[in-house]
């Protein structure tokens, strides 16, 4: 008998249609009733966490969700979260670093259609997270659509169709079918179990435009942002010349703002040695994303923060891979 | 006998190695004579306009391109511009409006790797762009890696591969196979060529992360922004509460500055009806960029805010579909 807590927070799935529109109000145990996902061999047991949309989740929420799943550690086989789809990528890339290690898989999941509806995907998404929660090693990972993606490489890519999310420059871990979970890739596994809700929300992105001032980025300092990740073009450039945006950066680091470096380019890595244009925010010790997701790469600068105060030991902590979030 | 205006503007496709990493230095010329595009039935003049890491490209680069292109119709029967592919994107954006029913094809290309290297795909891009202006109707595309994009719904979503490009939200127009453009969609055409290189490049992108604070929307006013693109979660959701970025917006669109709300999903729509924690965006007027590409919703706003001044003019003519960019 595999036990599975079953932990809802809301989102589309929860959601029954109000005069003002869907909003989140069934609970975790209705959930279980309407999708049958409780099948031979599955003792499920639910607890409702909150109800809520998932534009609204903030890292407050994410603290609740961590510190919720670490106390049901040791008396379950593995965790299913129900979760809105719109910010579960964040959520699941955030609760990969402060469960660093966990020994029990922790599956997220949704749907696009509320589960009240006729051809709602929410009820198969939940068997299917039930059933990767029964199967998987310790890990975060969201089951959605039929895939289930490591949790720090998933990114929402589309808003209204069933396979909602891709898994960026990272193969998928497994597909659920025929009520079975057919592993394809393993993750690798961290040693050992290093909960810590620890972190800094101080965190903006940028995402780069042509023509954007510089007086953009030289503002986040009065926003009392304490890191930045930069969306840049391509591999990673910016403007250098008449809208000098290296500049801006410079000012950032001096203050003690370390930056990031990214790419809007929804796959494949960021590199800034390339091209003479973005030479220099290399020679200024820009940190790189390398090919982690922006989802990622902004959760785990937060989760840095909270543990290193000088740049270069948070771009030691950034340069490498934790949980899987990057290909060093 | 075709008559193709080649205008060089640099990008990796004219490339060579320096010490301080690749700079663009070929010439257009150089380019004709390295990929072997000028072929039976076709002459090619070439333009060099300025030779730039495309990441440098900007409003003002924009409106060269622009005059360049606009002095050359009536002389020419397409017009291939080689670019980087950085933001190849929103240059064929903002060329899409600039050059509103163009009746010659205006072909964008560039490369992933320098022309000069053995197994550079920048001599292929060439003359499949130069195929492509000879056989297109009037309107601006990207020919890549063996597809042909209408202008503003391409992006950029791989950082190193060869099919760097997607359509986005629309059919692809044409692929270029054994030296043939087989045409698989016809775009709408504009009535009669509408040159105008009027804009406002005063526009920020905003992309949405959790626990961001409101701080950061409500200093653009400060930032001398004139026109916001929001990118928010899923169908266009953000916090409503202990960060309520409802109000920051709020506060832009009462000093009378458009927001227009699109999403951070690569495919599909937005549209803030649906969730109730949205509800309130719709109510206060946000402006929507339905199936838009942010590249096309960013370049379009500066394009519109060229020629209207009130939140009401923005919205009708950001709600009509121009050149193709928006499904009605």
């Amino acid at each position: 008998m595999k036990r599975i807590c079953l932990i809802g927070t809301g989102g589309t799935i929860a959601c029954v249609p109000t005069e003002n529109g869907l909003k989140p109000e069934l609970s975790a145990h209705e959930l279980v009733k309407l999708s049958g996902c409780e099948q031979d061999g599955v003792e499920i047991s639910c607890t409702d966490l909150f109800s809520m949309d998932s534009s609204n989740i903030q890292p407050e929420e994410w603290c609740l969700i961590a510190e919720s799943i670490k106390n049901k550690v040791g008396s379950c086989d593995g965790i299913v979260l129900t979760h809105g789809t719109d910010t579960m990528a964040y959520t699941a890339s955030m609760l990969s670093f402060m469960l660093m290690g966990i020994p029990v898989p922790v599956v997220l999941t949704g749907a696009q259609y509320p589960a009240v509806y006729p051809n709602s995907d929410g009820r198969r998404n939940l068997v299917d997270a039930v059933i990767a929660a029964s199967s998987l090693p310790g890990g975060v990972y969201i089951s959605f659509g039929g895939s289930v993606i490591l949790g720090c490489r998933a990114v929402k890519t589309r808003t209204t169709s069933l396979n909602a999310f891709e898994s960026i420059n990272y193969p998928y871990v497994a597909i659920i079918a025929d009520g079975k979970c057919i592993k394809l890739h393993e993750p690798k596994q961290p040693l050992g179990f290093a909960f810590s809700t620890a972190h800094d929300s101080r965190v903006a992105l940028v995402k780069i435009t042509p023509g954007l001032s510089p007086k953009f980025l030289d503002s986040l300092k009065d926003c009392d942002m304490k890191g930045v990740v930069v969306e840049g073009f391509g591999l990673g450039g910016m403007h250098n010349f008449r809208r000098d945006h290296t500049e801006s950066i410079r000012g950032l680091m001096n203050a003690g703002i370390p930056v990031v470096l990214t790419s809007q380019c929804l796959y494949e890595q960021s590199t800034p040695d390339v091209y003479e244009v973005s030479r220099s925010l290399s020679e200024l010790g820009v940190l790189v994303a390398h090919d982690m997701t922006t989802e990622a790469a902004v959760t785990k600068l937060m989760w840095v923060l909270g543990r290193a105060h000088d740049i270069e030991s948070v771009r030691r902590i950034m340069d490498t891979d934790l949980v899987g979030e990057l290909t060093e």
